[in-house]
């Protein structure tokens, strides 16, 4: 069992069963930032627990370091709140759309600039630039190169092309980056959020609120309809049906789900949002809320009648 | 003087003054598909010099040296027009688009990024991005970093912000790449329209037109026009004056008049570039189309009056 100290056996509690995460309160504040405060409801007395484990010798002792290390928890989240991190995390995921919109438009381009050259070869945008990075169609390992209709190319246009095709690669490569970079900081700033919507979902709604802090004070159903844009002010405007979902359509378990159930799944992850973001901004404890969510939905689409045609 | 099978002093024809350039019809087509065929109007035999030189020894043997010289640079000629080297030129400058757009997307959001942190700092794309690869602000050389505003960057925030900075310098450099070549192509594809429009230019005619075969055969009203795009249907369906210029209006001499002779300067660049296209695609010939553009301009500045108001 986990507690703010270290862990222990709950069920055979001796000296040897358990481990602290440190001995004073800048170490504990790491474990238990991380862990989250579950000294509640347990029936277990921590007190006595962590006196038997050598933390402390006292319960005067055990309250004294219980509060300073929750003192350095507290610190260590409102100096993660002030960091500005949310706001990079924000720009790191609009940079991801930047990024790839540049690397379609480049890829497009390369497509159609290869096509002069080999006409009769079709491939995905990766593999195009592996196939003009091998130089003119004879070594592309393509068959078709040997009865192509397309127009030769002397070294310089092959050069040309090859410096257009690795600068592509550069912003597919940056795209690798962002979202390593997206996902390690949204463990680290909201990781309630990113269980529930996943690190790169999680983070563009923060980008679309304006901060963590904007989204953690949103309620639930301004989070569904997130995004939605035109439908939800036309739905004010004209009294047209509410939408449904906006941002969070692009949850795999919205997106992925049977049109009938997609409202109450929105409804439902919007709900887990805004209690995830939160416990993110507020504590930083982490609940394990993206689990069992699977299952839900499993059991909405049981529930739910197919609708009539 | 130029003469298609090498140089000599006009004023002093003698044996010394006289520099062949090969003697083959090979070595000498690349000579004369240089220079264009400059035989003619000059006064001087260019059969005698020929044999003087000691290209040949009879009148003879200079008719057949020169029809195959002529016949070697029609074939080069042909076979680059065959060469796709005109729809690789008119992907480059259609690249060039992508690029530049691209790199303007990236650095906008380049600037917003670096903002949480520095939001003081105010500086061009290419000054952004180097005081991004210096580090945090304290780094920025920029005096107003002491008393910044900005949210702190932790190291991994800063190495997110410098993996898009240096792909947005990437695409930077690509742009330098990719107008060397178009350049470069030009030089060696269309001389004259490159001479006329600059090669940048020039290359989005043919970009524009398709190829360069397709440019030579419109006409001049036509290349004006070009890329003017609504103004023309416009005027063609509803009677508003016609378009002054389109594409042309990039051009230094029309962009950098006054309103008043734009109209004239670009009939005129128009139908030069329109000669230009021809002879590029039919012949090779270079003809100086470019000079003197400048002088005809300021005499249309001169004589043409200014607008009352």
């Amino acid at each position: 069992m986990k507690a703010w100290f270290g862990e222990f056996d709950a069920d055979n509690i001796r000296k040897e069963n358990i481990r602290l995460a440190g001995s004073d309160p800048g170490e504990l504040a790491r474990w238990a930032g991380v862990i989250g405060s579950k000294d509640t409801c347990t029936g277990i007395d921590f007190e006595e627990v962590s006196i038997m484990g050598g933390l402390c010798g006292s319960p005067t002792e055990y309250k004294r370091l219980m509060h300073e290390t929750a003192m350095a928890v507290a610190r260590e989240r409102i100096s993660l709140s002030l960091s500005g991190k949310d706001m990079y995390v924000a720009q790191a995921v609009k940079s991801l759309d930047d990024v790839n919109f540049s690397y379609n438009r480049l890829t497009e381009r390369l497509a159609e600039w290869y096509g002069i050259h080999f006409p009769e070869f079709k491939a995905r945008p990766q593999e195009l630039i592996k196939a003009i990075m091998r130089g003119t169609r004879e070594n592309s390992g393509d068959e078709s190169s040997l009865t192509s209709m397309g127009a030769p190319m002397s070294p310089d246009d092959v050069a040309a092309i090859q410096g257009m095709a690795s600068g592509a690669q550069r912003l597919f490569d940056e795209r690798k980056s962002l979202e390593k970079y997206i996902t390690e900081s949204m463990e680290e700033l909201a990781p309630n959020l990113s269980d529930v919507l996943g690190p790169l979902l999680g983070a563009r709604f923060i980008a679309r609120a304006g901060s963590l802090e904007k989204l953690s004070r949103m309620p639930a159903s301004t989070i569904q309809v997130m995004g939605s844009g035109e439908a939800l002010f036309k739905h004010l405007r004209e009294g047209t049906p509410s939408p449904k979902h906006g941002l969070i359509y692009q949850h795999p378990l919205v997106s992925g789900s049977p049109k009938r159930i997609r409202g109450k799944v929105s409804r439902m992850l919007a709900a887990k949002a805004a209690i995830a973001a939160r416990v993110d901004n507020y504590s930083g404890e982490r609940l394990n809320l993206g689990q069992g969510l699977k299952e839900k939905v499993e059991a909405m689409k049981a529930k739910t009648p197919r609708r009539k045609k």
